[in-house]
């Protein structure tokens, strides 16, 4: 009952704003033993750092993670592990420009949650967005690097692009490996080309561009999830509806269902060397809200960034009109920098899920 | 951390299997003082009820609400009212045919959850589905008409099929009205004379058509809902997608948001008689997570009912290959029932995040 | 955050009014396989059912459970089985006489809940005090025999009243035995003779006594519970507080290790035959919130019944000043029929504890 | 179901290790508008500090808060005031002497949690007890302190000593004012030269003292708390019981009641000029779950430290029998410090009462 935190045994909290001193997060539930180390997290951080192409915005932030608490090193344990006590991660914001956004301390910027959060609160720290600012989502990543831990090796969670604007990746050139060779985390090399162009203008021209992401688990046992309100996807849709600038969330055909057969629908079984194999995976690897073996399959509908150079009508807290046209340093297509958030959260869920199952099977 | 169980202050909690003596619900959380009677219930069960057209399934079951403790009447009160105890409901259960159910005892239907709870919980009520049954879904409706009295008249709810199969209702044609007027819930006159056609061949053919379907709630004022990981959005999300079959869940422009520009998908603001008057609704009523004081717009992918006369290829619990055709009595289209369940949702969402709303803002 | 729930991952939700229709409970989250019969939970229920012995409230009530849900049986399962999904109880309540309360309908009891809950409610349905009734007992007595079927046949769970007004039992006399041979569920058959007087008494003076109700659970293994906010202690005195008339709850030693020396409270740890003996048990089996090993022993001190015949100065709803003099079939000593109930919430939260243990370690 | 968080809608988590980098909380759900300054937060905090006199720990602790979050001053808000997002606090440790614990590495202590730990987690930061040192509570009283504008001017919360060893205050002499005037909290101020004889030779002989703590709420209005199982004593015994140390936790008269007669124990009603007046509160200001209007009178049994200087007996991690003897620097009686902790505690509890309350009647 908490909006700051996430999760049920593997839980995190997150803290900060966007132009504060720090932002942070505390997860708590992560079973002692674990290998944890600043270094592990970071390498997450680095994908989701703000600044590393022209795509992204150009605000500097080296979101260097401190580990505060809950992990311990003696010569007893092999390398720092996590005690079953909560880690608290800590980033130390650099580059806050506070001043760029002292137009905006009375006007609300469309599609941004100026409005609600001031309708809500009744004050409210405007500096980057505060608390709405995408920048709490370096602490997802971080606590994702956690949960992947928590997962253990033999699971693999993979991102990629697979629309910005209107087009979309051709899934018969999928390769998982383009997606490192590219600034989008673009599966398909064909469109990596495309959407360089359609950015480049995207970005001249002081506008933004939506995008879907989507993420993927395989290595996932059958038995994962719940029933009814507590169905692995109901949960999976719940974090990444709460991911910046999402607005829908699919898992497996998602949406495409509607249009289906029960018959085209059917993900048809057949005995495999291991247990049961699937003819198809319509089901995005979640029935009745439980795991079914197969790879978890979620896409994310991103809308375009808010922030916008071309002027747009709006009030001020006043109720007067005013047109308002957003500086600062953004991103053309948050899509992209969401592929790491999109992970982290999947990551978050399934650590969640392995040791909610624990507790749900019992002795 | 249950999985019975949704919402925070205002929580639902449903138990019983399809084919078990009865289902029920308590709702703990609601206020005092409400007026509350098995007829105001009544009246929404009956929209969800089996056996009301060709189109739905053939059980009968008149789904009589009995109320069982949390209301009480005296010549203080006007009529039973709340007192703020949990509200037990409860609905026994008339026409269930278990044997209908023995050839899948220890047969697997593809896109049920037969394989998922047998791989959870080793044991599992194969009659009629068990606990992963859409009679569950009987209960959130009960739970919703609860909601709506706290929610109160000025905040309307309303639901519709805007796609069976590839068919999609045309916007231009909408007219709440029309919804009752056939079996569909379809707003456009046109579409429905199509959907019934085409629903016809499905339910002859044994086979099976997909949905979509839209609820909108006005009336909400803007501050509701919260941010970070208590998004509205998110929670909408979570309860949507815990609906039998759900695949997928928008808000506003949702997928369609990907494909727009930062211009297309503003929703820019002016001075209104009553406040801020916006010149679109891209983000479905919510910005950062909170709303902002136009219609909740969400919709929700079904899939096509799993059921099916044709001949599937599947497995039995000891992993030997086997085919299953799917017999009993089972909606064309679960996309239609499922109307009065996402209202429902919706209505237990913003009863939940009224209340909360409360809670946040303090003093 | 439902003030009708308890537990986290063992969840019991109870409903009902002491003179309503029937009482009932969901409970939620227990494991799947664990063999649940209707005379499993009757067993426990017939310890605390009222009308057993001139010491205790002569309302009549069977008490006969119904489970409406969650089992399931058929040639697989030996005998009937819990399937993992929620377990709905339910006892209909048969010997109300709601007019004894006619008088208190304005009027509010000293001690009573009547004045409290209508300042918070503003209405509450005041028949033999409606929800605040201990009748709501019951079903925490059936949940606990739930909660012993997690637990297994390895731990035992005891209890015995150990102080009624101002007769402590002598433990030299300790005799769990003698528990079952006297209405007090008293350990030292001296004092029964005693009390018996003393409660006879009582009784016929119309008065009431408190008492001291002790509870142990045996065979608890190290490493239950959880440290700071989860301690096994801390959710043990939130349980047990919550009975009601409890007024002070220790654990081990409790009040007494206030007198204490750090040499005399200490518990010493000697090597034994099966891992550590400890030569004492002033912490009561918890350390750092986390079980030791050793026995874990609760106190729980019951107020006397506020309900009494002698006269005593109130006020009404209105503020009027009235005498008020409790009518009705009412416990001299509740403290006698709160040891079933303080097992049964010892039960649960240890069932809750060892569920939890599986999901805090993890992989 | 976190075991570092409390509260329900006023939400405190918790971070960090005795001898680690820091110790921190992030406070959640505090409502939006209140003043917050570190120096409102520091003077509660120096309450706690350690190394204040001869009768508490000598370690070096200046405890200097940060507030690293949920707080926002601009020319618009009258001083720095919460935002309603997360309010992260932090505290550097500053005088860790790790070798004073390499004897105990492998070493359990009686009475301390190192041997639960260790069953528990199979790994442990022994450093000073690691996370169950009582300097996590520092934390708590800085949470405690946000608390306290949660509840606002009206509502004062203050606590005493009551009992150090054998020697109890003598309630004839009880002036709040003395409690400032020694270094006990004592409002006895005869008692307190007992006391400062009795801990001068506790704290000669290397041994240790338990206590008894009592806390008081005045200005608490009738109706908060809930019914059941979200009762405010079972919050508060829940809360008071997770105090390092704690052992017991009584309300009103407490275990005391268990000796009364039901006319003795009855809190009768007048009518006053400001609403209902009590002739005695022996209730503590709780009836049924729910504050009556009286105060609320809370009481804490903290055993005697288990750091002592005597020779126990004790065992290794691996199981050999050992002899153990605590260095370091400890308190004497650790229910001095426990007092600003109770009060803390006594203020979070109330300060969620408050917000549950106002979601809890809704509309």
């Amino acid at each position: 009952m908490s909006h700051n935190t996430f999760g049920h045994l593997f839980r995190v909290t997150t803290w900060g704003e966007s132009h504060g001193e720090a932002i942070g997060c505390v997860v708590d539930g992560c079973p002692p033993g674990l290998n944890l180390t600043p270094e592990m997290i970071q390498t997450f951080l680095d994908q989701r750092r703000p600044g590393t192409s022209r795509f992204v915005t150009q605000r500097q932030e080296p979101d260097r993670v401190k580990i505060l608490s809950g992990v311990f090193e003696d010569d007893r344990t092999d390398g720092p592990v996590t005690t079953g006590t909560p880690i608290s991660l800590m980033i130390e914001n650099v580059d806050q420009r506070s001043k760029d956004y002292s137009d905006i301390r009375d006007r609300y910027r469309p599609g941004h949650a100026d409005q609600t959060y001031d309708a809500k609160y009744g004050v409210r720290d405007y500096r980057g967005g505060g608390r709405s600012s995408a920048r709490e989502t370096a602490m997802r990543v971080a606590a994702g690097a956690v949960a992947r831990q928590v997962l253990g090796a033999d699971i693999e969670i993979r991102g990629a692009v697979v629309q910005i604007g209107p087009h979309k990746v051709d899934r018969a050139n999928w390769d998982w490996a383009q997606t490192g060779n590219n600034p989008f985390w673009c599966p398909d090399a064909t469109m990596a080309a495309t959407w360089e162009a359609f950015l480049d203008e995207t970005r001249k021209a002081g506008s933004s561009a939506g995008a879907v992401v989507e993420v993927r688990a395989s290595g996932i046992p059958a038995g994962w999830g719940a029933p009814v309100y507590g169905k692995l996807d109901s949960e999976l849709a719940g974090a990444m509806m709460s991911i910046n600038a999402a607005k829908g969330v699919e898992i497996g055909a998602g949406f495409d269902a509607a249009a289906f057969s029960g018959e085209q629908n059917a993900d048809e079984m057949r005995s495999g060397n291991d247990g049961i194999r699937f003819l198809s995976n319509h089901n995005g690897g979640v029935a009745g809200g439980i795991s079914t073996g197969q790879d978890v399959i979620v896409r994310i509908a991103i809308k375009p960034t808010s922030s916008i150079l071309s002027v747009t009508k709006s009030v001020t807290r006043d109720g007067a009109e005013v047109d308002v046209r957003t500086k600062g340093r953004h991103d053309p297509c948050v899509g992209i920098r969401a592929v790491p958030v999109a992970e982290a959260m999947l990551a978050c869920v399934l650590a969640d899920a392995k040791l909610r199952h624990r507790g749900q099977i019992g002795s």
